[in-house]
């Protein structure tokens, strides 16, 4: 057994006595039906080992996270061009806020938030159906974590659609600045199906690896983007990526990370690993009560951190 | 000359024929009296090479990047007491709003932004007399520097004090939220001199150097704070570095900064390099325009980024 | 030719060549098409005498002027506990704003904003189709003014829906917070059709008549509301009938009153007339720019005015 | 004893067992110290007669209400051209909020908010000394009320400077947008005096009973203001008098209304009489919870209204 085997092992044991501990989202009912208890970690290093521990190998809904891989889709496809539809700042206001779009006339803040995200599917959606986009969004999933046995849970997608009713009212309302191409019921057909993608801890650890390895996916040797494309997702991760807890987690992890309603934390120590964890309670920033605390312990007994040894 | 002299140098060239681009800062009336042709670098690596280009050893205000000090000076006073007076979080908004102020109920968003840095400079005043504080703000400067020829600009001091409305409008504020220990007219005493510091790019590229180092000056062998703390203040200056446009410089030159409105940046590399520019025409978030271009290029080239090589 | 005639054919005299000032609403492409010279006045007293000027008799899209009328109804079903549903403040912002909906959780400041009034539509629609609720709104105002060839403007109507991404931004808003009661689309069906109800300035006279004689109709003597809920109304479309223009309103016309993109006013002065007026051209609040000077020229020469003699 | 006093007294009684209800004001210490189950009403009519009950005869700090007055002596003095400095639209939020003054660039909403108040006494300033300021103020209130023994409490102003921080918050805040023509200590010299004004309600009354009989003291004689100008004053009492409470006072009483925190209210019945009411505890909008039943009551029992019969 490795070293950082034994850290996650230990960091996993010295937490499982607070699952059930944050609050499961329940604004998608289907999301509330989810056990509390679960608790994942998974690490994979540039070099291509991997260390479990915990409920690594179950399937949750990944809802957020999939906005560092659609914004990765959207890069390839339009380039630097997408950032006339979505800044790069962070918001200072909750991930489904719609003050800012008001003042800013229907330009999202950044590609994290609810309203950016939706924005940068609008992206993804040109040229294609909804059934193409959300087709292409799992294939490209299942590219980046060489795994086939990635899937939407239809069931949380559904339950997305049907009380979605603040993601309408953003969509509406950059469509009514003219900032979305297409109808808010086709962009969300495909929001609320990316959302959905149930993936494991080490499926998800898998596909953000290339992040932490340049842009190459060291498992499988695929250059998914550029090595400059690939620093610049993570300084958004770091930004943004945590809605308004965004600079608390840069403070207490120190790196770029994506979290998602559903319990779940992407992570990238550049050059080292990508480290994904999932609790569902969240803290009163939305993102994973336990996961955060997992991922500051990896980051104190590993060293890793962007901001210095 | 080594290479990272010749970078330098070459940034420094290829950027000289922009100068007085931009908008000096006339707000501050004696700020407004700067040369805008001024352009300077330094370049200080953690093996205590030092790396000159154009007007580097001439003094300027520093304004807003004293912050990164008297947070330093503050966090070794308090602890980490301080975040009950100020948050951590990027603001999204520009660098003297009040209105988070008002929804916050006192609490500034983090303590680069002016609200912010007048709570910590409260902190600071703890059991001194103004004048003590600042005789302890500029002596921090100097030890950090090594350098003894560091000085207040009086005039400059004179001039905010005169006209700084707005600082007094927060500080007001705070205080009525029961969030500032002492008079108003007291702490921005002690806020206008450590933003009238006048220090050249290489005195500031020294003075940031244990940043770039863990947290030890290697100039010195001085440990000015731990290892954590070092990362923790770049986390800081990562995010909410650069007021609104913090995720831009974050995604375009991927170091920890802190900008000025006197035209100065000094910026981070961890492990690598301390780092400041001067040029006074600001872009639109009052950020140096010439300076942050200037880091973009001296990031592309070196290869330097908190993201990933 | 009595006095009050005199005044109003003045009025239109002295105005007419002004006609075309201001903007027409292009926001729904169906209003755009509109002649920007038409220029009307009716002024119905409470004595049963009508003083007709220019275009009078010609129907127009009264658009948020039937928030009046939506409210006198809901008044009439659900009584005072509608006030749960929406305040009666004045927003202090623009007639679509979205920003004060999310600070007070779904609940709308007034029934004048779109916010409210589609709150108070949703009211309306209880127990109804939507196609049943449009049917009660139209005979409501037949039954108010009297006329039975009050109808809805189909093709606005349609263009409204086509186009009318901000309503449904704020109906799946308030529906997110769990404050509409039924789906978007279906209050936002009546809601479009009630706007595109197409009525002349001697038709909307007559409707609001009601008003300006203590809840009881001079010219059919139906007692409509209570004197004291004619009195409320009057006093809400006082504070907030104008969006952010009511204060101005007030302050230079002094009568209560209700406008809509359209280019219609209704006003109201009590014990004495009620009056329409119409004129495409809007001014920056929104509100009809001929139509408030007619108004204010109005007041100044009849003396009528809530404030005083 | 005529009905009106019958009514008053009526009034009176029934409220009276709730005295001591709602939360006397504290943000001022000396304000605290007041009995909270003081309760005054009086009604001056235009025909001279005066009805009086409780403690109608106690002199109480007026606070807001004195914004009615440096009002009257703005306009009597700069005219219109006052409203370049402050609007006349409700302002959607709190008496002391700092938010709109951002986004308005140091306008404030209108005379009856601090920020409009300060920006009032500032142009009452002009050409005068504070003391000078501060004595015509005095003066005009003795002039118009008719009695010499109207003064300012000086423990109550001292109190207020000592702790209005909010308020020299506010005012740098204009004067950091050049929105205030002498520094904040000299404006809230001359604000916190005229704030801290002692008068009784009969005083109060008095002094108002300009704004119901079309201009002129009817007592007096003295025509203080235009037809139209106190029509124009009474109107921005109605929309904007009782800051976000504005639009909930205009549909319970119907009345134009100034309130304080220290209790009081003057309201204008226009063509009728001029009412004061004065009973500490205030309501969750900051205004009198007892006054404000009371003149509901009164609203209702004589039938008053601007709203109509």
């Amino acid at each position: 057994m490795t070293d950082l085997q034994a850290i996650v092992e230990e960091i996993h044991a010295s937490l499982s006595p607070r699952c059930g501990e944050g609050k499961v989202a329940d604004y998608i009912p289907q999301l509330a039906h989810v056990d509390p208890q679960k608790f994942g970690m998974a690490v994979v290093t540039v070099d291509g080992e991997t260390h479990l521990a915990g409920d690594a190998d179950e399937a949750f809904s990944i809802q957020s996270i999939s906005k560092v891989f659609t914004l990765t889709l959207a890069l390839g496809k339009h380039g630097e061009g997408i950032w006339k539809r979505v800044g790069r700042e962070p918001s200072g206001s909750a991930f489904n806020s719609i003050v800012q779009l008001e003042q800013e006339a229907g330009i999202p803040r950044n590609p994290f938030i609810n309203a950016g995200a939706i924005a940068i599917t609008d992206l993804v959606l040109a040229g294609h159906t909804p059934k193409e986009a959300i087709g292409e969004v799992v294939r490209f999933l299942r590219y980046l974590a060489d795994e086939e046995d990635i899937i939407v849970d239809q069931a949380v997608a559904r339950s997305e659609q049907a009380t979605g009713f603040r993601n309408f009212a953003l969509a509406n309302f950059m469509r009514s600045f003219g900032k979305l191409d297409h109808a808010a019921e086709l962009v969300l057909g495909v929001y609320f199906h990316q959302c959905a993608l149930a993936m494991s801890c080490r499926q998800l650890a898998r596909a953000g690896l290339f992040l932490a390895n340049s842009g190459t996916n060291p498992l499988t040797g695929h250059r998914v983007v550029s090595h400059l494309r690939a620093r610049r997702i993570n300084a958004l991760m770091l930004t943004c990526g945590h809605y308004d807890g965004s600079g608390d987690f840069a403070y207490r992890v120190g790196l770029p990370g994506k979290s998602g309603v559903g319990g779940g934390i992407l992570a990238v120590a550049p050059g080292k690993a990508s480290v994904a964890v999932w609790s569902p309670g969240l803290n009163e920033n939305g993102n994973s009560l336990l996961g955060s605390l997992a991922l500051e312990m990896l980051a104190t007994r590993t060293g890793w951190s962007v901001f210095g040894a």
